[in-house]
C-alpha cells in the first residue's frame, strides 16, 4: 500500500508498504481522512527516536476484523495496551506500559491507505459528523482531558497559551465548560476565530510580553505553545495553588528555564495531559457543539503529503487535512 | 538585641540590632530556641536575596502585644498577610502577594533574641510539648501540607526521595496517614531511624542508583532531596497519573535536567509544596504522634550561631538547635 514514511534521519518520503498480517482481535481500516498534528512534525524532528509510518488522526471505513464493525465508519482511540495489567483493566490502557500508539510508537499510522488497530479502539462515527469533523476527534479528546484529570468549576478563569491547533481548540472547550477564558497568541487572524466563541483573544506582540505584573495570575493555564519559553511564561502568569496544564510535547533542545522555585513557594500544581477519551469527544461533534473545520487551513492528497507536512510546519498554520481514499465525505 | 545577621554576600555575623517599634495588631516574642531549616542555608548562599536576620522555626513567651497572650509560650505562622487580600480573606494568608514571611522576606526572624508577628499568627504551645518539640511545628507543617493539598488515600504506596530533616520528617508523616512508604537516602544512620516508624528504608550508595526498571515507578513521590539531580530521578520513579510532590525550594545553579516529555506523556502531576498550618501539626506533637526530637544533632546557643550554621551544612547533619534564652524547656 502507498504511505508516507519518516526516516531515521527525519527525512519524509512516500513508499510502498507490504500489509502486515491481520492481527488477533484487530480491524484493518481503509484511512479516508488523515490530519496533520504538531507531535507529527515533532516525530519528523526526531521525537521519540520514530521511523515508520505516522499519523494518528483519522476518519476511514472498516475492511477487515470484526463483523459488526465491517463496513462501518470509524475513528479509533491510538493507544493500544495489552488488555492484561493494572491499567488495562482500569480503563486506562492510555497508560499500559507495553502500549503501542497509532503512528507514534510501535504501530504503523495513517496517513496509509490502511491502518490496523484493536476492534476494542473503534467508534463508530455517528451519521451527522462528517469525516473532516471526525478527523478532530484525537485533538479534541486532548483537550477535553483536562476535564477527566482535574476538577475545573463553570466560570474559573483559564488562561490558554498559543494560538495554534491545539490553543484554539482547547480555548474552545474551555468555553463549551463555561470557564472564563482568556487566550494570548499571537496571530490576530487565530485570535479572532477564538473571539467567536466568547474568548477574550489578546495578540501578545501588539500587547508587549505577558507578565503577572500587567496580565495578571490565573488559577488555571494551559499551555498549548510546545516551546520551553511558553512553559517558563504559563509558570509566570499562573495563581498561586493554580494549576499549569502542560499539553505540548516536544523533543526539546535546551532544557526549559524556568523558576522552579516559584512552583515549590507558590504551590503550583503542573498537570501533564496528554490523549483523552474519544466517546466524549465525538459525542461533543455529534451535537455540533465544537466547531473544528474552521481550524481547518489546507486539503491535500496522500500524494502530496511530503508537501502538506512542509505546509503543517510552517509558522501561523492551523490544520492541514490528507485526504487518502477518494471516497471520503467532506460534508455529511 | 543580639541578632544572627547574613550580608548581601552570604557572610554570617552576630550583631547587635536596635528594635525596632512594636506594629499595631503584633506581638513581641522573647525567642527561646530557633531551629536551622536548609531554606535558612540556602539565604546564606543568596536565595531570595535575603538580606537580615533569618530563622523561622522557633518557640519563645510573648513580651508585649495583645493581652490574652501575654506571658505564653507560642510558635507562630511564619506567614503574615496583609488581612485585606482575597487570597488572606480565605485564610490564605501564606499566599498574599504582600505577605512578609518570617527570616525569609521583609521581616526579620528568629535567630535573635525578639521576633515580632501579628497576634493571630501565634499558637500557644500545649503544657506537655516542649520548647524542643514545639521548634519542630513549621517543618511539620510543611510535612502535613501535602495532605492538606491534595486526597492521600490511607494505604497510598508512596516514595520519599532524600534522608535530610524534612525527608525524614515527610517520610514519618505519611506512615502516621497509613500509607505505605519507601524511603530512598544515602545515610545508613537516618535511614535505621526510618525503619522504626515502619518505613521501607533503601540505601541508594549500597544499591546502586534507582531507576525506574529496578525499582518501580510509585503513585506519589515526595521530592524531599533539594537538588535537580534529584528532582529528574523523582520524574522517573513516578507512575503514569502518579503525584509528585516537590518541596525543596533552592536558587538552582542549573536548570533541572529532566524528562519534561515524560510529565506530559505520564501525566504527572507535580504539586508544588511549601507551609502547611501549624494547628494540626502541633495537635500531632501534642498526641506524641511525631517523634521530632529524633532529629536533633546539635544544640548551640546564639553566641555560637555562626558555628551552628556551619554545622548545620555539613552533608548528613540533622537538626541543628540554637538556643536563643537560657530559661527554655528542653523538656517538659
Amino acid at each position: 500500500m502507498k504511505a508516507l514514511w519518516i526516516e531515521p534521519s527525519g527525512k519524509l518520503e512516500l513508499r510502498d508498504v507490504p500489509l502486515p498480517p491481520l492481527a488477533q482481535g484487530e480491524c484493518r481500516i481503509a484511512v479516508h481522512l488523515t490530519g496533520i498534528c504538531r507531535t507529527d512534525l515533532e516525530l519528523a524532528k526526531g521525537y521519540m527516536g520514530f521511523t515508520g509510518i505516522p499519523g494518528h488522526e483519522f476518519a476511514g471505513t472498516v475492511m477487515e476484523g470484526e463483523e459488526r464493525l465491517l463496513g462501518r465508519r470509524v475513528v479509533g482511540e491510538i493507544n493500544a495496551g495489552c488488555g492484561q495489567c493494572a491499567a488495562c483493566r482500569s480503563g486506562m490502557e492510555r497508560h499500559c506500559a507495553a502500549r503501542s500508539v497509532l503512528g507514534i510508537l510501535r504501530r504503523p499510522g495513517a496517513f496509509a491507505e490502511f491502518l490496523d488497530l484493536p476492534a476494542r479502539n473503534l467508534l463508530t462515527v455517528p451519521g451527522n459528523v462528517s469525516d473532516e469533523e471526525a478527523v478532530f476527534t484525537e485533538p479534541l479528546a486532548a483537550a477535553l482531558e483536562p476535564f477527566e484529570q482535574t476538577h475545573i468549576p463553570p466560570g474559573a478563569r483559564m488562561l490558554v497559551l498559543g494560538d495554534g491547533k491545539l490553543g484554539l481548540l482547547a480555548a474552545q472547550v474551555c468555553c463549551h465548560y463555561a470557564a472564563r477564558v482568556t487566550l494570548l497568541g499571537r496571530h490576530e487572524k487565530k485570535l479572532a476565530l477564538a473571539r467567536r466563541w466568547g474568548v477574550e483573544a489578546v495578540c501578545a506582540t501588539e500587547e508587549g510580553e505577558a507578565t503577572a505584573a500587567n496580565f495578571g495570575r490565573f488559577p488555571y493555564v494551559v499551555e498549548c505553545t510546545g516551546s520551553p519559553a511558553g512553559l517558563a511564561q504559563a509558570v509566570t502568569l499562573t495563581a498561586p495553588r493554580g494549576t499549569l496544564i502542560l499539553k505540548s510535547t516536544y523533543a526539546p533542545s535546551a532544557p526549559p528555564q524556568l523558576d522552579w522555585a516559584k512552583i515549590v513557594v507558590a504551590e503550583i500544581t503542573v498537570l501533564g495531559s496528554r490523549c483523552g477519551l474519544f466517546a466524549p469527544a465525538l459525542r461533543l461533534l455529534a451535537g455540533g457543539k465544537i466547531d473544528v473545520r474552521c481550524l481547518i487551513d489546507h486539503r491535500k492528497t496522500l500524494d502530496q503529503a511530503v508537501e502538506a507536512f512542509e505546509l503543517a510546519g510552517r509558522k501561523g498554520t492551523l490544520k492541514v487535512l490528507v485526504r487518502v481514499a477518494d471516497s471520503y465525505s467532506q460534508t455529511v
